[in-house]
């Protein structure tokens, strides 16, 4: 018996093992950063450049062109389907086999010295990496661009329809309100604490595990580990999160997990249908970033969620310093000055953003050389947050992103913030009683509504259409700058 | 510039590819026993059986004709990695595709579903599952056998040389011995007390971190993790390990641990020039098992060497009984009635082993149906130990193999056995000293001997002819069978 299959079967057949070898690529990838033997890293690179090389051969497979020449797309489904394959193959095509496997290679190497650079806060041992990963991304993006801006042929690895120009524009209508309420802040009377006490790394863990589960992870699809830079991998049936334990900053591991919660959420609340297609992860950084924000931020960093936090705090923690639910609030979204990114919070963090926004692009337009990297980031950070970068960790060599070859990635942390912004204020109007709920630890009406609006959808429309389509208006960063600014107005009482 | 190479070189480059892909699918087959979420099951399996896909595809890639026809061989290890080569392309190419895709996948699944059984002592959960996997090792074995004995096929995978009529005869030459001295044994008016106390698992995981440290275990290069069935997993510089604990009996975990240790020192102790290259792996489960064996047996249940376990033991565990170091050596060494073959004791390990040996024979060639393994085990069980099984987790559905479709293997275990014996008698004879390193712990000497006259030699020399190296003699049954006859002798007072 001989059944015909059609070319979009026979494609769509061939795809769903290049989406099950991509798990398992970044299950790898995984494992490198919570359970590899510091030893294994050379022999890891290889690895990774041998499932690199399988990816991108199949990527780049010529049966493609005869599949998207004959597919007929019947349903929006079908249809997105196409659209993503024919975006990767073109995509992929234009890049030489040797130039994307050293890629891998070469940013698997990368990642293990900036870690020890980072340990040992030694610029001067990343910065031959550095240089290598960023020559071969350039090449790559020279590749993709074909005569266009080496950096938005990047950008689109991640953010399929952004630019540096739409991005910049972004920055620019975000920027002078940010830094004119971070000025008001930093002014006011009013300051809330800091967070003092002890917090053990056990009864963190415990809490965070308790946030987990409080925003719907499901530990059957899932897993938590400790890792330098939390992160969040895999789609489908197995989407893993990590954190990391500040004994000082119980902060700092809550809300990095409630975060990755945010990403791996989104994951596994796409349509199961889509699995091991293109529409089963999530759609670009950008939306990825809205899901994982709105959860930590917006969701909780709230006054209602904090006043739940801090009770399971008390469960764990005998003493630490909050004199009500109040204080306890101000205390969790105090705005303080800090080197890092990652622990910036929601008023600061997109001044980060732009500071690495704009000297990646220079790096990769070849005005910053890697040599003039290190003085280029302290002088932008004292001009933007008014004190000196005390050393290298606090400084660039802070995140994973450059020693993978990341460029073009953090911009889209911000497009993230802003349609988080714009995704909380359709929420919010959609669940009017949403605050009685959180108060009690209660994100499910919350979450239903982002995986009925925003996650179920995965790949199926384009980034910035499943933000327009959930809102009911196109996004914009005033509901963003509107929230921040009455958020902190009231607890700074500007 | 172009740089002409030969054919031996360009095979050898694709090689290393496929050798570091073949390592990723070992470390996915880690990950599902030891971190994978249980919900992921399913997608695990596609994984699984996209990357069986790739490999199969490699290893039956047609350039090997060309490679093979044309590569010169100079010295033995360019003659070694060409008879490993040609041997797989030989075995893979007469595999369809589609069987090796959907061998993998279909274990994947049934390895999850007999996990589930043996937790459940849920049979006939599992039957269907086994049927499937055994049609298709067997549809596997009709393709490699063509018209040959169909398990001497599927032997070939795990002992190349190794043939059931050798592997009987190994057992023919063993049993009476054997059953001679389990008889005496059982018999023997003095009896060694069995284990009593309190052994938690932080304190059996501590002690088995610093049995595994003893054995020169190279943390830097694996890890250890705790797993329903233990296993090791990983060459060059990443094998990991994983043991179980059972509160009630410490010697499981520790031997486990041993044993595992013994696998990964034999992949971590082969020449690293030989990484990534089909030498640079263990060259078959009989010599692997043997160095597994003499770590666990030879060299960690030796009377010198329980002295120390015992005073490491006492730091750990305030409460055991061992009146002194003879009787601890007793204990670890007693001889019981045991339904479990990992935790069985040395006199009557080989005996469980035979029982699997002839069970899936008769399996295989279709003389025993699926439906009938459970009385037939309990039958053979009963002759064999003289009572019968209680539950099917310790009778048929205790061992993972079968549901991952080793058949064949088993007797490799006893073929280490054998090898261990050998090993050992040579060993001492070199190493006159050894017990009183060992009695302080120091396994120094003893492992520097196996690396040197077997570890390092990887995949250079054929099985039977890398053991015969090391002892001077062609290896037999009879220094097994003389060592366990004195040990237990005197343990016994016989």
């Amino acid at each position: 018996m001989n059944i015909r299959t059609t070319a979009y079967e026979d494609m769509m057949a061939f795809q769903r093992q290049t989406e099950a070898l991509g798990q398992v690529a970044g299950r790898l990838g995984w494992d490198q950063e919570t359970m590899m033997p510091r030893g294994a890293t050379n022999q890891r690179a290889e690895e990774s450049g041998a499932m690199e090389a399988v990816l991108h051969a199949r990527r780049t497979d010529p049966r493609f062109e005869g599949w998207l020449a004959e597919a007929e797309a019947k349903g929006k489904v079908e249809k997105a389907n196409l659209r993503h394959i024919r975006r990767s193959f073109t995509r992929n095509a234009k890049v030489p086999s040797r130039l994307a496997e050293e890629l891998a290679r070469v940013t698997s190497v990368s990642q293990g010295i900036w870690a020890e650079a980072r340990a040992s806060n030694d610029v001067a041992a990343f910065l031959p990496s550095l240089k290598r990963v960023i020559d071969l991304r350039r090449e790559e993006a020279e590749c993709l661009a074909q005569g266009g801006s080496l950096y938005d042929a990047l950008i689109d690895d991640y953010e399929p329809g952004a630019t540096a120009a739409s991005l910049g524009a972004m920055f620019d209508g975000m920027r002078p309100r940010l830094v004119a309420l971070r000025g008001a802040i930093l002014d006011a009377e009013h300051q809330p604490d800091s967070i003092e006490g002890r917090f053990g790394t056990e009864g963190q863990m415990k809490v965070a595990r308790e946030l987990a589960t409080a925003f719907g992870y499901d530990w059957d699809r899932g897993r938590l580990d400790l890792a330098v830079h939390p992160f969040s991998s895999g789609s489908g049936s197995d989407a893993r999160i990590t954190t990391r334990v500040v004994e000082s900053d119980p902060f700092n591991c809550f809300y990095s997990t409630i975060h990755e919660v945010g990403h791996a959420c989104y994951e596994l609340g796409i349509d199961p249908d889509y699995a091991l297609t293109p529409l089963g992860a999530g759609v670009s950084m950008g939306v990825h970033e809205s899901q994982s924000r709105i959860y930590e931020n917006q969701l909780g960093r709230s006054r209602a969620f904090t006043g739940w936090l801090m009770s399971r705090m008390r469960a764990q923690f005998a003493d630490f310093n909050a004199k009500d639910a109040d204080a306890f609030y101000g205390t969790v979204n105090k705005v303080r000055a800090g080197y890092i990114r990652t622990e910036a919070d929601e008023v600061q963090y997109n001044l980060h953003v732009m500071l690495r926004f704009d000297l990646e692009r220079a790096m990769i337009s070849g005005d910053l050389a890697v040599g003039d990297l290190e003085a280029a980031w302290n002088d932008r950070f004292k001009a933007d947050f008014g004190f000196g970068v005390d050393k290298p960790s606090n400084g660039m060599l802070q995140d994973v992103h450059w020693s993978v070859g990341l460029f073009g990635y953090f911009p889209t942390y911000s497009l993230g913030n802003l349609y988080a912004g714009c995704l909380n204020q359709a929420m919010r109007a959609a669940l009017p009683k949403l605050d009685e709920d959180l108060a009690v630890g209660d994100t499910s009406a919350a979450t239903a509504w982002l995986r009925e609006n925003v996650q179920q959808h995965g790949g199926l429309y384009e980034p910035r259409e499943v933000i327009e389509r959930a809102c009911g208006f196109a996004p914009h960063e005033g509901p963003l700058l509107d929230y921040l600014e009455e958020k902190f107005s009231a607890i700074y009482k500007l």
